[in-house]
């Protein structure tokens, strides 16, 4: 076993960070982000698979809160009612990142393997709240469906508060564009 | 330059999708495909620009009748019926490739970087669409809400016609599919 690290894990999300914005994803190693942190780069990998995961560390804890959310609503909510509850318990916990969030989005943006992962952990997201909502009772094709539109708003909503710094609280901007998906999906 | 090779492009993908149900995606290599094509790597190389490409050529077809058929939709529809009536152009142009889209699908699904692409190629799809209703007078939060909402609920109904063979057609399916995600989402 190695040392004790204190904080290990955010000391390397801090570095990568660093690194990603001062040289590029492309530029930037293992090792560079390793020892920016003071790390070893053994250490690194015994926290995240490869180079990409040290960004996406924040999505496991996002479908948490919003499964977390999901499961508390109140029992006779309709689907997207519930799902609204989940996505701003999510949407919270990412505003209180801010600048943080918005340099991440930055460097994903700017790189193709970072944009399908970040798609990939979007669609995990997706699974989660569907499975979340069947758990309440939910039918199968109504809890994916509201779980798709739900969180295609949630990630709307993300890039219009990135593009908006001090703008409103990320989880008002959540609220308004599931406002706007409303109408604009009305029944015919 | 080369000589002519007829139809490369459908004996390459042909030979993709046989060598992939075959031996799985990981186990064939471009070689491989180009070789039970007749052709040579560097034809494969002309037409595809990795492994992956070989499997996504009918989404460039796909984006492109889905925009044809949201320009072409009746003027005063609103934004989700419009672009309902480009994703039942695309879907027709799939449900005709039937069995070939169901063995596409079931080697997409084995394989996490297939499932990426895909994503992406989606995602693609979304940006295509949210383009064109704004080339139609939408403005552009409810276009890219259109968009998101319309293209889930497409996916939704592509899975489950890859999952009922013998069922009823992908435009049929993404119709019902359509009318769901309106009640789901329909104005609290």
């Amino acid at each position: 076993m190695g040392r004790w690290e204190p904080d290990a894990r955010g000391r390397l999300q801090q570095a990568a960070m660093e690194l990603f914005v001062e040289h590029g994803y492309e530029r930037t190693t293992t090792a560079d982000i390793a020892a920016r942190a003071g790390l070893s780069e053994r250490t690194y990998f015994r926290h995240f698979p490869d180079k990409r995961e040290v960004l996406f560390d924040a999505t496991h804890a996002l479908d948490t809160l919003v499964v977390d959310g999901i499961a508390a609503a109140p029992a006779d909510a309709p689907p997207l009612d519930v799902l609204a509850a989940g996505l701003r318990a999510g949407a919270g916990m990412l505003d209180g990142l801010g600048d943080h969030a918005r340099a991440r989005t930055a460097v994903i943006t700017s790189q193709g393997e970072l944009r399908e992962r970040e798609l990939a952990k979007m669609s995990g997201l997706v699974t989660a709240s569907a499975a979340a909502l069947v758990e309440r009772g939910v039918a199968e094709a109504p809890a994916l469906l509201a779980a798709e539109a739900g969180v295609a708003a949630f990630r709307v909503a993300f890039e219009r508060w990135v593009a908006t710094p001090g703008g409103p609280p990320l989880p008002d901007v959540v609220d308004t564009v599931l406002a706007e998906l409303r109408r604009v999906v009305a029944p015919a």
